[in-house]
């Protein structure tokens, strides 16, 4: 009950002036980028965001790949009257478990953001001019998989000299994207950190995942991905995110939402047992949410971040213990217990065919009511583990 | 992976003549009806099925009540060559836990059933003629709740001159129309059997089941619920009974799916991988599962079930631990281990404020992969236990 009142309090009414950090968005170009299915994207740009300071030798990097609904934002503050910082800056900064006075931290945002309408985001996806038309891609922007984040991100790490990384570190869909490293530049990887993470997108999570599009798909308003002209499937994206803050927090939580006085929550409530259009209050408070989320976010590019994650086996092979097998850096996985979205049991799973192959591998686990969440909102938990991991 | 095939093999192949008892569905219709929330329906009817014999003094009445996608065919085949039996016949019948040689079992279809299209369904809902208008109700049809369906079932058994039950029983959404009897009718259930249940809709429970309506609403077609003179809004309920497939099944079970033959499941696709618009084979499956269930169903039956089911909360007061304590019948509690739609901390914490007031409460685990749907085509594991409850 302390830990939502104080997050929620953190949501909704901190301004603060502080004395963390500055940092600004950077543009990182290509004229040319080949995807892992083998389409070209011409012109592509994605933001990105670094702290601290790259050493001489340029082998002080720790790189940060960020979860479905983020950015490369994981730290810092934009400006003195920010309201928060970057989603991970309780273990992003000077001193801090990710030290910034030792290491180089990178992050970057993903082809197909969802922060379309985010003035800090820099993207390339479905919402994106194609240099060849002068029209929005919709949907013949090419399918786009973790592989391509990551390919990206080694191109721009590439362009700034940079040819090995400390560690890559990133939860939930950043999950992804850091074991794949390991796996698509084994000599750049010594150290993975996945956080709510898994190695596959099982049956389940594709399943679970396919949920996501299912309300855009169907809403009228976005006709086929061509929306850009017209009115945008706005009432689709918002359930789609209705779903993914459900999924990516715990009954625990939403019991301590619905005995809260903004929010409190009776089954047998009067509007809803006199009209069949009406919705229950738990439900009104996740379509606010989801509705304000909304008017940043792009309805494609949802998509396609679906069928990214979908997509995912580490080392984009056809079977994961084959993979595993190959990979040389060591690993820590953090998985949160009452995750429903990415089921424990998958980082599980990963760390005992990791272990079982002979390599390096740990484990522990976040706990919380914010479920999946608590890979973000709750990093700090494992502050000291990251920081011991990160110094081995 | 024994489990699973052999579930597959009997729902798609069996077709068998057997030696099992013959049910016929009968028909109860009110003239008028009021419900909870102070509507009233006309011409109210409604079908049910009995099995075995009601006895002189007429108190050896089981009542089955049945779960969201079900409806009152619990047990027997209506023909030599009805390739299945009702839902629960492994625990019905002569001999069987719930032995028809002792006990007249009752089972009645609910207001607003899915199965408007099942010739064995009878049932009054948003699909019917509204008489005062000779128009379908739409969503003029008043919400209903777990209560009307309750007192259809009172008023049925009543014209049969029964005063008493031995047992209601039911799973899922059967639950919590068995515990909420002993609470709308004390003097008539001694004892309650809670299947794969619930004691109320806390507020994660009902914004799953939101989930279910959304694609609904969503589907063009749909028109505010005003379809019956027009195409249906087919594809929103294709989408409803996915996300319900999926709720009531597990990872487990999905994982044992994505390594058939039939439906086997890489994540590296190359459908998917090359064409935004194409599915894994997990979501065809699902897909082409959910499109031959929806033929039968109602979309706005649907809407209203999923409201019936928000607003549950047993006794329909607005405290669960004021209305357990009314609460004078034994119960039996048997959640599934891994239920992720009404997850065996809500039937544990129900069996356990009941306990805290001093009755009598029982409770064991449904156990195997198929999650929440142990609860129905598992319910055999605990034969023995409902034999037992029955008998004492």
């Amino acid at each position: 009950m302390i830990r939502v009142s104080s997050l929620l309090l953190c949501l909704l009414f901190t301004v603060v002036v502080h004395a963390s950090f500055k940092v600004e968005k950077q543009r990182f170009s290509m004229a040319e980028f080949t995807t892992l299915g083998g389409q070209t994207i011409k012109q592509l740009e994605v933001g990105w965001e670094a702290y601290g300071t790259l050493n001489a030798a340029k082998d002080n990097v720790v790189l940060i790949t960020h979860y479905f609904t983020g950015n490369s934002h994981a730290a810092g503050y934009y400006s003195d009257t920010d309201p928060q910082p970057g989603y991970w800056d309780a273990i992003i900064g000077p001193g801090k478990a990710i030290d910034t006075n030792k290491y180089y931290v990178v992050s970057v945002d993903s082809l197909a953001n969802l922060g379309v309408g985010d003035p800090n985001v820099i993207t390339t996806g479905p919402a994106s001019l194609n240099p060849a038309t002068g029209e929005h891609y919709g949907l013949t922007f090419p399918v786009v998989t973790i592989r391509d984040f990551v390919n990206v991100q080694q191109a721009l790490l590439s362009s700034l000299g940079i040819t090995k990384l400390h560690a890559v570190v990133g939860p939930s869909m950043g999950s992804m994207q850091a074991i794949d490293w390991a796996l698509a530049y084994p000599d750049w990887v010594p150290r993975v950190i996945s956080v709510i993470g898994t190695a596959q997108s099982d049956p389940w999570t594709t399943a679970l995942l396919e949920r996501w599009a299912i309300p855009i798909r169907l809403d009228p308003n976005w006709n086929n991905g061509n929306y850009y002209n017209a009115t945008p499937p706005t009432e689709g994206l918002t359930y789609a995110l209705m779903f993914i803050t459900q999924d990516a927090l715990t009954p625990e939580f939403f019991a301590q939402m619905g005995a809260s006085k903004a929010v409190r929550h009776a089954p047998l409530e009067e509007a809803p047992l006199a009209d069949i259009n009406a919705s229950h209050r738990i439900v009104q408070w996740l379509h606010q949410r989801a509705a304000a989320r909304a008017a940043m976010f792009d309805a494609n590019h949802l998509l396609y971040l679906v069928r990214a994650c979908q997509l995912f086996i580490a080392g984009h092979t056809d079977d994961l213990r084959t993979s595993l097998k190959r990979l040389d850096a060591k690993t820590l996985w953090l998985p949160a217990e009452d995750d429903f979205l990415l089921l424990p049991e998958l980082a599980k799973s990963a760390h005992q065919q990791v272990q079982e192959s002979g390599k390096s591998s740990e484990l522990h686990m976040l706990s919380g009511a914010m479920g999946h969440l608590e890979g973000v909102a709750g990093i700090a938990q494992h502050a000291d583990t990251i920081q011991q991991f990160l110094a081995n």
